[in-house]
Protein backbone atom coordinates (compact mmCIF):
# COMPACT_ATOMS: atom_id res chain seq x y z
CA UNK A 1 0.00 0.00 0.00
CA UNK A 2 1.15 3.41 -0.79
CA UNK A 3 -0.86 5.25 1.44
CA UNK A 4 -0.95 5.42 5.10
CA UNK A 5 -3.64 4.02 7.00
CA UNK A 6 -7.28 5.92 6.32
CA UNK A 7 -5.87 7.57 3.58
CA UNK A 8 -8.60 7.00 1.43
CA UNK A 9 -11.03 9.42 2.03
CA UNK A 10 -13.16 9.73 -1.14
CA UNK A 11 -14.53 7.35 -4.14
CA UNK A 12 -11.78 9.74 -6.14
CA UNK A 13 -9.22 8.37 -4.11
CA UNK A 14 -10.37 4.69 -3.98
CA UNK A 15 -10.49 5.79 -7.78
CA UNK A 16 -6.64 6.88 -8.11
CA UNK A 17 -5.55 4.06 -5.27
CA UNK A 18 -7.01 1.11 -7.68
CA UNK A 19 -5.77 2.72 -10.72
CA UNK A 20 -2.12 2.56 -9.11
CA UNK A 21 -3.20 -0.88 -7.95
CA UNK A 22 -3.79 -1.99 -12.07
CA UNK A 23 -0.24 0.15 -12.81
CA UNK A 24 1.69 -2.30 -10.79
CA UNK A 25 -0.46 -5.28 -11.86
CA UNK A 26 -0.02 -4.61 -15.63
CA UNK A 27 3.72 -4.10 -14.71
CA UNK A 28 4.13 -7.41 -13.45
CA UNK A 29 2.12 -9.00 -15.97
CA UNK A 30 4.72 -7.50 -18.07
CA UNK A 31 7.38 -8.79 -16.76
CA UNK A 32 6.18 -12.49 -16.38
CA UNK A 33 4.34 -12.81 -19.63
CA UNK A 34 8.63 -13.97 -21.39
CA UNK A 35 8.86 -16.90 -18.82
CA UNK A 36 5.39 -18.02 -19.73
CA UNK A 37 6.34 -17.50 -23.81
CA UNK A 38 9.52 -19.86 -23.41
CA UNK A 39 7.80 -22.53 -21.39
CA UNK A 40 4.98 -22.54 -23.52
CA UNK A 41 5.43 -25.17 -26.70
CA UNK A 42 1.95 -25.14 -28.65
CA UNK A 43 3.09 -22.39 -31.44
CA UNK A 44 0.03 -20.82 -31.35
CA UNK A 45 0.26 -20.13 -27.38
CA UNK A 46 3.57 -19.06 -27.55
CA UNK A 47 2.21 -16.22 -30.11
CA UNK A 48 -0.93 -15.88 -28.05
CA UNK A 49 0.99 -14.79 -24.65
CA UNK A 50 3.68 -13.02 -27.56
CA UNK A 51 0.37 -10.94 -28.67
CA UNK A 52 -0.52 -10.22 -25.11
CA UNK A 53 2.61 -9.05 -24.09
CA UNK A 54 2.20 -6.41 -26.68
CA UNK A 55 -0.99 -5.31 -25.78
CA UNK A 56 0.23 -5.40 -22.00
CA UNK A 57 2.65 -2.55 -23.48
CA UNK A 58 -0.28 -0.63 -24.49
CA UNK A 59 -2.20 -0.90 -21.49
CA UNK A 60 0.42 0.11 -19.40
CA UNK A 61 0.35 3.21 -21.71
CA UNK A 62 -3.28 3.95 -21.45
CA UNK A 63 -3.38 3.61 -17.44
CA UNK A 64 -0.39 6.94 -17.94
CA UNK A 65 -2.59 8.40 -20.20
CA UNK A 66 -5.82 8.56 -17.50
CA UNK A 67 -3.23 9.26 -14.68
CA UNK A 68 -2.11 12.24 -16.99
CA UNK A 69 -6.06 12.97 -17.97
CA UNK A 70 -7.15 12.91 -14.28
CA UNK A 71 -4.30 14.92 -12.95
CA UNK A 72 -3.00 11.82 -10.53
CA UNK A 73 0.85 11.02 -10.27
CA UNK A 74 1.65 7.97 -11.94
CA UNK A 75 2.84 5.52 -9.25
CA UNK A 76 2.00 2.03 -8.48
CA UNK A 77 0.63 0.33 -5.11
CA UNK A 78 1.63 -3.09 -4.32
CA UNK A 79 -0.77 -5.59 -5.20
CA UNK A 80 -1.05 -8.77 -3.19
CA UNK A 81 -3.67 -10.19 -5.80
CA UNK A 82 -1.79 -10.13 -8.80
CA UNK A 83 1.56 -10.88 -6.63
CA UNK A 84 -0.61 -14.03 -5.37
CA UNK A 85 -1.86 -14.87 -8.80
CA UNK A 86 1.37 -15.20 -10.55
CA UNK A 87 2.93 -17.05 -7.51
CA UNK A 88 0.41 -19.85 -8.15
CA UNK A 89 0.95 -19.79 -11.51
CA UNK A 90 4.87 -19.92 -11.73
CA UNK A 91 4.41 -22.41 -8.44
CA UNK A 92 1.50 -24.58 -10.67
CA UNK A 93 4.21 -24.75 -13.97
CA UNK A 94 7.18 -25.77 -11.84
CA UNK A 95 5.19 -28.80 -10.72
CA UNK A 96 4.05 -30.10 -14.76
CA UNK A 97 6.83 -32.20 -16.51
CA UNK A 98 4.67 -33.06 -19.58
CA UNK A 99 4.99 -30.68 -21.92
CA UNK A 100 1.52 -30.64 -23.40
CA UNK A 101 -0.04 -30.61 -19.50
CA UNK A 102 1.58 -27.47 -19.11
CA UNK A 103 0.59 -25.64 -22.01
CA UNK A 104 -3.22 -26.51 -20.37
CA UNK A 105 -1.88 -25.36 -16.93
CA UNK A 106 -0.45 -21.85 -18.44
CA UNK A 107 -3.40 -21.21 -20.25
CA UNK A 108 -6.11 -21.62 -16.91
CA UNK A 109 -2.68 -19.19 -15.25
CA UNK A 110 -3.37 -16.81 -18.18
CA UNK A 111 -6.94 -16.51 -17.81
CA UNK A 112 -6.77 -16.15 -13.88
CA UNK A 113 -4.54 -12.87 -14.82
CA UNK A 114 -7.11 -11.99 -17.27
CA UNK A 115 -10.27 -12.20 -14.70
CA UNK A 116 -8.17 -10.01 -12.17
CA UNK A 117 -7.26 -7.28 -14.92
CA UNK A 118 -11.08 -7.76 -16.33
CA UNK A 119 -13.20 -7.26 -13.04
CA UNK A 120 -10.24 -4.16 -12.02
CA UNK A 121 -10.63 -2.74 -15.38
CA UNK A 122 -14.49 -3.30 -15.05
CA UNK A 123 -14.74 -1.31 -11.40
CA UNK A 124 -12.62 1.45 -12.48
CA UNK A 125 -14.95 2.19 -15.51
CA UNK A 126 -17.99 2.92 -13.41
CA UNK A 127 -15.90 4.71 -10.68
CA UNK A 128 -14.62 7.05 -13.94
CA UNK A 129 -18.08 7.48 -14.90
CA UNK A 130 -19.83 8.22 -11.27
CA UNK A 131 -16.78 10.37 -10.90
CA UNK A 132 -17.90 12.49 -14.46
CA UNK A 133 -15.18 11.02 -16.35
CA UNK A 134 -15.97 9.61 -19.00
CA UNK A 135 -13.33 10.62 -21.08
CA UNK A 136 -11.08 8.26 -18.70
CA UNK A 137 -14.05 5.43 -18.81
CA UNK A 138 -13.45 5.10 -22.62
CA UNK A 139 -9.92 4.49 -22.65
CA UNK A 140 -10.16 2.17 -20.02
CA UNK A 141 -12.87 0.18 -21.85
CA UNK A 142 -10.54 0.00 -24.59
CA UNK A 143 -7.75 -1.77 -22.04
CA UNK A 144 -11.22 -3.96 -20.91
CA UNK A 145 -12.00 -4.90 -24.23
CA UNK A 146 -8.96 -6.28 -25.31
CA UNK A 147 -8.54 -7.81 -21.77
CA UNK A 148 -12.20 -9.73 -22.58
CA UNK A 149 -10.99 -11.05 -26.55
CA UNK A 150 -7.80 -12.19 -24.96
CA UNK A 151 -9.64 -14.13 -22.27
CA UNK A 152 -12.30 -15.49 -25.23
CA UNK A 153 -8.99 -16.58 -27.32
CA UNK A 154 -7.53 -18.35 -24.49
CA UNK A 155 -10.74 -20.09 -24.13
CA UNK A 156 -11.05 -21.29 -27.75
CA UNK A 157 -7.54 -22.31 -28.11
CA UNK A 158 -7.65 -24.48 -24.73
CA UNK A 159 -10.80 -25.81 -25.93
CA UNK A 160 -10.20 -26.73 -29.25
CA UNK A 161 -6.59 -27.66 -29.16
CA UNK A 162 -4.55 -27.81 -26.42
CA UNK A 163 -6.82 -29.51 -23.29
CA UNK A 164 -7.54 -32.29 -26.50
CA UNK A 165 -3.43 -32.66 -26.84
CA UNK A 166 -3.09 -32.65 -22.56
CA UNK A 167 -5.35 -35.18 -22.44
CA UNK A 168 -3.89 -37.79 -25.09
CA UNK B 1 1.79 -26.95 -2.99
CA UNK B 2 0.40 -30.12 -1.38
CA UNK B 3 2.12 -32.19 -4.35
CA UNK B 4 5.98 -32.72 -4.25
CA UNK B 5 7.73 -31.18 -7.56
CA UNK B 6 6.94 -32.29 -10.99
CA UNK B 7 4.32 -34.86 -9.08
CA UNK B 8 1.49 -32.97 -12.02
CA UNK B 9 2.14 -35.82 -14.59
CA UNK B 10 -1.34 -35.85 -16.78
CA UNK B 11 -4.31 -33.60 -17.54
CA UNK B 12 -5.98 -35.58 -14.25
CA UNK B 13 -3.56 -34.84 -11.65
CA UNK B 14 -3.81 -31.13 -12.81
CA UNK B 15 -7.68 -31.39 -12.47
CA UNK B 16 -7.50 -32.77 -8.94
CA UNK B 17 -4.95 -30.26 -8.01
CA UNK B 18 -6.81 -27.53 -9.07
CA UNK B 19 -9.78 -28.97 -7.77
CA UNK B 20 -7.77 -29.02 -4.20
CA UNK B 21 -6.91 -24.97 -4.75
CA UNK B 22 -10.66 -23.88 -5.47
CA UNK B 23 -11.49 -26.11 -2.35
CA UNK B 24 -8.84 -24.25 -0.25
CA UNK B 25 -9.90 -21.36 -2.13
CA UNK B 26 -14.07 -21.81 -1.00
CA UNK B 27 -12.98 -22.32 2.76
CA UNK B 28 -10.61 -19.19 2.79
CA UNK B 29 -13.80 -17.23 1.54
CA UNK B 30 -15.88 -18.81 4.08
CA UNK B 31 -13.67 -17.39 6.64
CA UNK B 32 -13.38 -13.91 4.98
CA UNK B 33 -17.18 -13.24 4.09
CA UNK B 34 -18.02 -12.84 7.67
CA UNK B 35 -15.63 -9.87 8.15
CA UNK B 36 -17.31 -8.17 4.90
CA UNK B 37 -20.55 -8.21 6.42
CA UNK B 38 -19.67 -6.56 9.09
CA UNK B 39 -18.03 -4.18 7.28
CA UNK B 40 -20.66 -3.27 4.91
CA UNK B 41 -23.17 -0.48 5.56
CA UNK B 42 -25.93 -0.58 3.02
CA UNK B 43 -28.27 -2.92 4.10
CA UNK B 44 -28.76 -4.53 0.20
CA UNK B 45 -25.05 -4.98 0.67
CA UNK B 46 -25.05 -6.60 4.10
CA UNK B 47 -27.94 -8.92 2.29
CA UNK B 48 -25.82 -9.84 -0.47
CA UNK B 49 -23.23 -10.92 1.15
CA UNK B 50 -24.64 -12.65 3.92
CA UNK B 51 -26.35 -14.71 0.72
CA UNK B 52 -23.41 -14.96 -0.78
CA UNK B 53 -21.81 -16.96 2.39
CA UNK B 54 -24.72 -19.84 2.36
CA UNK B 55 -23.69 -20.36 -1.75
CA UNK B 56 -20.38 -20.90 -1.26
CA UNK B 57 -21.05 -22.94 2.10
CA UNK B 58 -22.72 -24.96 -0.39
CA UNK B 59 -20.16 -24.63 -3.22
CA UNK B 60 -17.74 -26.27 -0.67
CA UNK B 61 -20.52 -29.38 -0.18
CA UNK B 62 -20.53 -29.40 -4.26
CA UNK B 63 -16.48 -29.50 -4.51
CA UNK B 64 -16.75 -32.94 -1.80
CA UNK B 65 -19.20 -34.20 -4.05
CA UNK B 66 -16.90 -33.65 -7.07
CA UNK B 67 -13.96 -35.44 -5.37
CA UNK B 68 -16.35 -38.24 -4.51
CA UNK B 69 -17.02 -38.96 -7.93
CA UNK B 70 -13.74 -38.67 -9.00
CA UNK B 71 -12.68 -41.20 -6.22
CA UNK B 72 -9.93 -38.47 -4.92
CA UNK B 73 -9.16 -37.08 -1.62
CA UNK B 74 -10.75 -33.96 -0.53
CA UNK B 75 -7.89 -32.29 0.55
CA UNK B 76 -6.35 -28.75 -0.08
CA UNK B 77 -3.91 -27.26 -1.85
CA UNK B 78 -2.48 -23.68 -0.45
CA UNK B 79 -3.66 -20.91 -3.16
CA UNK B 80 -1.53 -17.75 -2.90
CA UNK B 81 -3.82 -16.29 -5.61
CA UNK B 82 -6.75 -16.47 -3.16
CA UNK B 83 -4.83 -15.29 -0.34
CA UNK B 84 -3.48 -12.52 -2.04
CA UNK B 85 -6.63 -11.66 -3.32
CA UNK B 86 -8.13 -11.44 0.19
CA UNK B 87 -5.07 -9.53 1.86
CA UNK B 88 -5.50 -7.08 -1.12
CA UNK B 89 -8.97 -7.02 0.31
CA UNK B 90 -8.42 -6.56 3.54
CA UNK B 91 -5.31 -3.76 3.38
CA UNK B 92 -7.88 -1.48 0.88
CA UNK B 93 -11.28 -1.95 3.19
CA UNK B 94 -8.51 -0.84 6.17
CA UNK B 95 -7.72 2.31 4.45
CA UNK B 96 -10.85 3.90 4.15
CA UNK B 97 -12.86 5.73 6.81
CA UNK B 98 -15.97 7.13 5.08
CA UNK B 99 -18.63 4.11 5.33
CA UNK B 100 -20.18 4.52 2.07
CA UNK B 101 -16.65 4.74 0.25
CA UNK B 102 -16.21 1.46 2.19
CA UNK B 103 -19.13 -0.01 0.33
CA UNK B 104 -17.76 1.13 -3.42
CA UNK B 105 -14.20 -0.55 -1.99
CA UNK B 106 -15.87 -4.15 -0.58
CA UNK B 107 -18.07 -4.42 -3.89
CA UNK B 108 -14.98 -4.04 -5.83
CA UNK B 109 -13.38 -6.72 -3.60
CA UNK B 110 -15.78 -9.25 -3.40
CA UNK B 111 -15.88 -8.96 -7.09
CA UNK B 112 -11.94 -10.01 -7.35
CA UNK B 113 -13.20 -12.89 -5.67
CA UNK B 114 -16.16 -13.44 -7.91
CA UNK B 115 -13.96 -13.32 -11.06
CA UNK B 116 -10.92 -15.67 -9.59
CA UNK B 117 -13.87 -17.80 -8.81
CA UNK B 118 -15.17 -17.98 -12.46
CA UNK B 119 -12.22 -18.40 -14.59
CA UNK B 120 -11.00 -21.35 -11.84
CA UNK B 121 -14.38 -23.15 -12.47
CA UNK B 122 -14.75 -22.35 -16.23
CA UNK B 123 -11.04 -24.03 -16.45
CA UNK B 124 -12.16 -26.98 -14.42
CA UNK B 125 -15.41 -27.98 -16.43
CA UNK B 126 -13.24 -27.79 -19.76
CA UNK B 127 -11.05 -30.03 -18.21
CA UNK B 128 -13.89 -32.55 -16.39
CA UNK B 129 -15.44 -32.60 -20.34
CA UNK B 130 -12.12 -32.89 -21.44
CA UNK B 131 -11.46 -36.10 -18.93
CA UNK B 132 -14.75 -37.65 -20.12
CA UNK B 133 -15.92 -37.22 -16.48
CA UNK B 134 -19.50 -34.84 -18.00
CA UNK B 135 -21.02 -35.84 -14.45
CA UNK B 136 -18.11 -33.24 -12.83
CA UNK B 137 -18.48 -30.62 -15.16
CA UNK B 138 -22.26 -30.62 -14.31
CA UNK B 139 -21.86 -30.29 -10.88
CA UNK B 140 -18.90 -27.96 -11.06
CA UNK B 141 -21.04 -25.59 -13.73
CA UNK B 142 -23.73 -25.16 -10.87
CA UNK B 143 -21.04 -23.38 -8.72
CA UNK B 144 -19.63 -21.28 -11.93
CA UNK B 145 -23.37 -20.28 -12.40
CA UNK B 146 -24.28 -19.24 -8.97
CA UNK B 147 -20.68 -17.31 -8.63
CA UNK B 148 -21.69 -15.39 -12.19
CA UNK B 149 -25.35 -14.55 -11.02
CA UNK B 150 -23.66 -12.86 -8.13
CA UNK B 151 -20.90 -10.97 -9.89
CA UNK B 152 -23.96 -9.79 -12.18
CA UNK B 153 -25.83 -8.54 -9.17
CA UNK B 154 -22.79 -6.87 -7.19
CA UNK B 155 -22.66 -4.72 -10.47
CA UNK B 156 -25.83 -3.68 -10.41
CA UNK B 157 -25.93 -3.18 -6.56
CA UNK B 158 -22.78 -0.74 -7.41
CA UNK B 159 -23.68 1.06 -10.61
CA UNK B 160 -27.35 1.68 -9.32
CA UNK B 161 -26.80 2.48 -5.33
CA UNK B 162 -23.65 2.54 -4.11
CA UNK B 163 -21.37 3.86 -6.07
CA UNK B 164 -23.75 7.31 -6.26
CA UNK B 165 -23.84 7.13 -2.67
CA UNK B 166 -19.73 7.05 -2.69
CA UNK B 167 -19.57 9.67 -4.80
CA UNK B 168 -21.92 12.20 -2.75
Amino acid sequence: MGFFSKDIETLNDLFVHTLRDIYYAEQQIEKALPQMIDKATAPELKAGFEKHLEQTRGHIRRVEQVFEMHGAEAEEVDCPAIDGILEEADDVSGDVDDKQVLDAALIASAQAVEHYEMTRYGTLIAWAKQLGRDDCARVLAENLKEEVETDRKLTEMAESKINLRAAE
